[in-house]
């Protein structure tokens, strides 16, 4: 028979803090506090395989459940010798619900159960405080009313205003008890008039409670929780009955809310606030000013009420062991709930604190010091994404921020600055000395300058890898992307979104970790980073097995990411390169050719750009591996669409206008992605690669023998799908190794490897690897024709693809570990069957995602790429899928 | 060591016919001649291993091969008695070219090997008769110089037109021994003018003869006919060096080419034609006209010639015991070389006869019935492809053909018709009664009006399965597409092509299955079907175990496809039914739609649309099954980009033109492949799949109730990327066929599949299987995202790619097996896991195709299903697959 039904308290428990899937975290951490001696309120734990069954089941429970229940409630009852419904001394519960994970304030909960128009009086004689007994009785049937039979809130808090306006009170604890005794009438006259009167039957109570919890599983606001966290909605949540204990029944009463270290800082000490003669939503609701834990707390915080420690000195020392005692035993920052009844103290729940990054790092390094606990739990305890908030500037937390759009956190940090709506605007105003955020419809390469000089970029369409986002995270600039509400209106040089109308110049606020978009100038803090950052990085280093590089081809990017420990390049770009205004017109002349003479001079006059390109790459990267992948891109790309700027093309390259036009409806797709593009045009235009290979060998002998440091460039052949591509361009570029070598009388060493971004490239892996030296999982693309979706495109149903579940997360953010991870695999496998010391990469956007780094260290890659502001983040998550995945 | 060289003649030999790729076939096939007794001139074969031995060692031999030669040459001397290069008595040699399969004409020969100054007065002598020496001399000297030397064989022929010319000769035969020994003279001046004097010594004549041989195999006419035969280059040629034998050494001597069967008809008698007093080339070279074998030729032609059974009545027994004797052992129709030297019969040449279609067809059923080969030989002798001939009108082969332009042959069979340049223009004037050729840039699918009343489709883009292609083959239409020196002028309304300019109304031929393009009207005639074809058929149905259905939508398509074979139809492509101008503006209503209501209203409208097309497909099906694909392109190929057409749109639909071009732009895509289309509208739509399934249902319940048959309708989702798309489209799926079910109170059977188009499909096809009942490969899509090659744009490198051994032949036409195959096994191996009875067929182009054909049979799929006119070559193919892979 199915154990559905688990019991806490009195020193046992039948579960314990591994159980977390089973019990939810609050469940199995009741039990564990109960085993380890925490006087903790006696209890059940429904389990969240009853949430499943109840889901499966067309909403019924299992057969067995109620006898589990009436058996643990009597062994309740036993304990605490007192009976539930009892009406000279009754047993009261709580109903909580509780994920696997903590989902704060997301599902619903219900206090006092078992209260009737009998038992209160129970209540109220055995406690000897009547105002107590109503003031609970109060209480529940607002909370009964509202979450168990969907009676407005608004209905009992009109009752509640009437009676505090009538007598001037400020808070409801100045009721008396006359009053609250009308309030309970009025309640339940409320809950009656509803259509729902209030069930004076207890056991009728504790399953209207059970089954509330069960159905705030699937609200609409626990769904969006769980899509926005990523939490699996067949995970289900468990129930916990408890008995319950009373904060709020006199003076020697309390409750409070602590953690074992400073949640926002990390420091370390005990932080946390109380309230006597309170329950537990009074403290996070904010009605009553709570006091502080500690003398150090109340002096830090310059507070002016008495703290705990004053209060309740006894007490106080018996939860400081607590504290000690729960950190010991978790070995982590606890967040704990706790109540003291008539003097007695107990513990309602402990868990993992959430913090901060700047907490979590300085938790972890601090518990490392005293020896708590060691590098490799330490490098677990910081969340690899956290470590973002300590690289990017923030808005100040404290500013009251009033968002009139929303779009997709495309890339992180805040953005404040004078609106502009093109790239020329932008650079134009920067040159004027302003700051800009830029705002454009979409953007495109032509915009990458305008990107650069802009605090921020905010655009009304496109995804997370949409080319705003790619370069802007790539840049480290904060970016907004996919506003669907946003209007633009290039001509009349204004946005509007909503009523909302905001012209050329004004200011505007964007926050890339959020999505938000403010009006205005919100004030800007600038990230803290402690000494201790550097110490938790070089753990981190020791521990993990994969290498980071970062994808650069800027000198300022490569700079910035050696900054943040990048290995070396896994992935240099070049047709970024032929963007530059100084060499575009080079290359369309390129493309423009009809002879292979005339492309061979045109890329001629672009050899030495490259060859600088590649100079000053290899210059900074001081013999860190480089990874050059050639010319990609459709060439329609170089050319523009807009007769004007065709136009001012033809003049500038001195030919008829309508042989652009021409050329450029040539080479116009269907479907670019899938076009002539990658080494598609290295076998159609061969000169093309062998001029990018002589321009990167010639600039491995001039840093040769300008720095005497070994220069191993790694070239890298883009979107082959069949080895025999792969051997054609491999020649091509031997040949101009050969060629190089000779010119130049130096001989250095180099690798030719290719991206695996097409399924037929993963599947023939063993193939290609007879040519290739490397690969490197281009999964931007491999995620693109795997799952046949266009990420340009994929906004138009992606969005409800996630919140239907279809994906657990957008696939071209975090990889998709069933489909493409899949052929990454057989593509790893098929690989090493071949060549067995191959270097495998990844160099897509997921190689600065922590899931997919964890995947690669599983699938046994050898380095993961990312852009420079995601390394240290990359560096991270590798060390975390170390420990993960060790044995 | 490796044997390089096998020597055959006078009752024995070293190789046999199996041995065709070491000997080719000509040298495996002298070998076996001789075997079986028949008398062939004694030689020796070079292998095949050589030429890629040749051509991997920068053309030189193995170190063995000249021991080699040298031992096999003699061995011929000592079994003729006489010696290469005697000068009393010369053995002579030809040196012949001979891949495992014929490449006819493509290769060099050289006769008479072994003449010079001194061995051609021996020649003289020994025979007697000194102007058939030096006949031989100086064929030997123009073939040699031309095919070894280099020398233009012009040259030489301006001496022979200036002999024949002074003398008033017909014929070379004509000329005086002194008029001969003088153009011998004059013939080694021209060698050693052009700086390749004769060489005189008869061993450095036949290395030059055997290199010649080699080099020929890489000449651009192999590597072109290789190309169009899908002939890997590295097969590689043997080489042949034979006893010469004179057809031409007197009036008892001759020569000829025959075959056992007419191979234009295949009816049983002895075909062929031989010279008297001649060399094997004057027969084909047409000089002389030559004489019919046999009587019952000579009548059947009306020839004024004497046959060859009245002019060698003896000669003519004994070879025609041996075409008896050698189709008897090889079971099939031959093609034989032979001549008679001074009275004696030698059998140059025996191998497998080419023949038509119609040949193929008649000489297989009549073995059968003679009992010369079973029916499983028997379907193995028709090439499926040839079945296009029977099915097709064709243009008179004897009609001149005059090709300005070629394009791909995209659909088979000819067509004829006035020129005119729009689909509108088509209807209009076959509505007046004229034959037309539709000629576009490209097509789309609203001209398919258009071009279902042309006889032919001719455009200037697309490749073979751009969409005029996928249509044409679909309606059976010749089509050439993609004829790249096109030049249309829709203004103008004319066409150009070189210096060709043809206009509207003019007079156009294409030849579908070849490509070409021909100005005027050439002859038609309409193809042969004999009573044959159909009895062949049906031991083709007897031997296969793959199933044949159809690509159709429309009732005339699944009535052709029914007259062909068909099964059933593997593919209902919903979307072709909207297209329709009296359901287009409905379709357009619901995308303009901006709720679900209003979307629900249009589709109400197109409901009785629906379900009138699945009435008449059910009605003409009579219980053969129905796969029904749900609406699969994106919603944007509804709406028309023009601004002329979207005023138009909306004046018809009342509602402003900016709405429409609005949405138009939204909806407009990046790359449309990956994009919001397939079960993603069905996803973010329901209500689009889900009046689809309405009107399947109630289709169905209306067509058992009328004709009582079971109707099992197939649903098909398209573009599945996940089980979770599945799972919602399946229940939606049953929700509707519940509903129908219920208000019909009727029950029926379904099933609901999908489409494995996606590589993600394919590698989670365990997972999808779980709800999937059947899969259909769609091998278009899987082809274009495996390889991420998109077919629309493919045209600008693909041929490229097939000319330089990328691909072998065109993905898209026939299945690029080891990666996009690959993926087909891994999909079907984990479909049958998770659910073994599963059904499993193919829906893209390449189910019409023979290898791929061969592969589905291998990989144990359900059926193949192909457009109509595909049907019965596909039913062919299938049941060769079935016979390839017995055992």
């Amino acid at each position: 028979m199915t154990k559905w039904v688990y019991t806490f308290g009195d020193g046992t428990a039948e579960g314990e803090a591994s159980m977390k899937n089973l019990l939810g975290g609050k469940g199995a951490n009741l039990a564990e506090m109960s085993r380890v001696g925490v006087p903790v309120p006696p209890g059940f734990t429904i389990t969240t395989e009853v949430c499943t069954y109840y889901y499966e089941n067309n909403h019924t429970y299992p057969v067995e459940l109620k006898d589990q229940v009436m058996a643990a409630l009597h062994g309740i009852e036993e304990k605490m010798g007192r009976k539930f419904g009892d009406e000279t001394n009754p047993l009261l519960f709580s109903v909580r619900s509780g994920a696997r994970v903590s989902m704060p304030g997301m599902m619903d909960t219900v206090l006092n159960l078992g209260l009737n128009d009998k038992t209160v009086l129970g209540l109220a004689a055995r406690s000897g405080n009547e105002k107590f007994a109503y003031d609970s009785y109060r209480r529940f049937i607002q909370m009964y009313g509202d979450v168990v039979m969907g009676v407005h809130s608004s209905k009992f808090e009109a009752v509640l205003d009437e009676v505090r306006e009538t007598n001037g009170y400020k808070f409801d604890n100045q009721m008396t008890v006359e009053q609250l005794k009308d309030v309970v009438e009025k309640f339940k006259d409320i809950c009656a008039k509803d259509g729902h009167p209030l069930p004076q039957d207890p056991m009728e109570q504790l399953w209207g409670g059970i089954g509330a919890v069960f159905k705030s599983w699937m609200v609409d606001r626990a769904i969006y929780y769980r899509k926005l966290n990523n939490i699996p909605g067949d995970w289900g949540t468990a129930v916990n009955v408890q008995t319950m204990v009373f904060g709020n029944s006199g003076d020697n009463s309390a409750t409070g809310v602590c953690f074992s270290r400073d949640p926002a800082t990390g420091e370390n000490y005990f932080y946390g606030e109380y309230l006597k003669n309170a329950q537990g939503e009074d403290v996070v609701a904010g009605i009553r000013t709570p006091q502080p834990m500690t003398i150090f707390a109340k002096e830090k915080g310059n507070i002016d009420l008495p703290a705990m420690e004053e209060e309740f000195p006894e007490l106080y020392k018996q939860l400081a062991d607590i504290r000690a005692k729960l950190e010991a035993h978790y070995k982590d920052m606890q967040d704990m709930e706790f109540t003291i009844q008539d003097g007695k103290l107990w513990m309602l729940q402990t868990r993992n604190g959430k913090r901060t990054g700047t907490a979590a790092l300085k938790i972890a390094v601090d518990m490392v010091r005293e020896g708590l606990i060691d590098k490799r739990m330490a490098v677990m305890r910081v969340e690899a994404g956290q470590l973002d908030q300590l690289l990017h500037p923030m808005f100040d937390k404290k500013a009251k921020r009033e968002s009139f759009a929303r779009g997709l956190p495309a890339s992180p940090g805040a953005a404040v600055g004078q609106i502009v709506f093109s790239a020329e605007d932008a650079e134009k105003a920067v040159h004027e000395g302003k700051k800009v955020v830029l705002v454009r419809i979409e953007t495109s390469p032509e915009d990458i300058a305008g990107m650069h000089v802009s605090q921020g970029i905010l655009t009304a369409r496109g995804g997370m890898t949409s080319h705003a986002a790619v370069v802007a995270r790539g840049m480290g600039k904060p970016c907004v992307s996919g506003v669907a509400d946003l209007r633009i209106d290039y001509d009349g040089k204004f946005l509007k979104a909503g009523d909302v109308i905001l012209k050329e110049g004004d200011m505007i606020s964007i926050d890339g970790t959020t999505g938000e978009v403010m009006a205005g100038a919100l004030p800007l803090v600038l990230p803290e980073m402690t000494g201790d950052f550097g110490e938790f990085m070089t753990w981190v280093d020791e521990i993990r097995t994969l290498g980071v590089r970062t994808n650069a081809e800027t000198p300022l990017d490569a700079k910035t990411a050696r900054g943040f420990g990048a290995e070396g390049i896994g992935l240099c770009r070049t047709e970024h390169m032929f963007f530059d205004p100084a060499r575009i017109n080079h290359m369309r002349q390129m493309i423009l050719a009809n002879t292979e003479a005339d492309r061979r001079a045109a890329l001629d006059k672009l050899l030495p750009y490259q060859r600088q390109d590649f100079i000053d790459l290899f210059t900074i990267m001081e013999g860190l591996p480089v990874t050059i992948r050639f010319l990609d891109p459709p060439l329609h790309e170089f050319l523009p669409n807009k007769r004007e700027e065709q136009v001012e093309i033809a003049q500038a390259l001195g030919v008829p206008v309508e042989e652009i036009a021409a050329r450029t409806a040539k080479l116009h797709e269907a479907n670019p992605m899938l076009g002539h593009r990658g080494c598609r045009l290295g076998v159609t235009y061969p000169e093309i690669y062998e001029m990018q290979a002589q321009a990167v060998f010639e600039a491995a002998v001039s840093v040769i023998k300008s720095t005497g440091k070994a220069i191993v460039p790694e070239i890298m052949i883009p979107l082959v799908g069949t080895k025999k591509e792969l051997d054609l361009m491999k020649a091509a570029v031997v040949k101009m190794a050969d060629m190089v070598m000779k010119q130049s009388g130096t001989t250095f060493e180099y690798h030719v490897g290719t991206m695996i971004e097409l399924p037929r490239a993963a599947i023939t892996a063993d193939k290609i690897a007879e040519t290739a030296e490397f690969f490197s999982f281009g999964t931007n693309d491999l995620t693109q024709t795997t799952l046949g979706m266009s990420r340009d495109d994929a906004g138009a149903f992606l969005p409800e693809y996630v919140a239907k579940g279809i994906y657990n997360a957008d696939p071209f953010a975090s990889l998709d570990q069933e489909g493409v991870g899949a052929l990454v695999e057989i593509a790893v496998q098929k690989g090493k069957a071949t060549r067995p010391n191959i270097k495998l990469g990844i160099c897509g956007e997921h190689g600065g995602d922590p899931e997919t780094i964890d995947f690669c260290h599983r699938v046994g890659l050898t380095y993961v790429s990312c852009s420079p502001y995601r390394v240290p983040i990359a560096r991270l998550a590798a060390a975390q899928a170390a420990v993960r995945n060790a044995k």
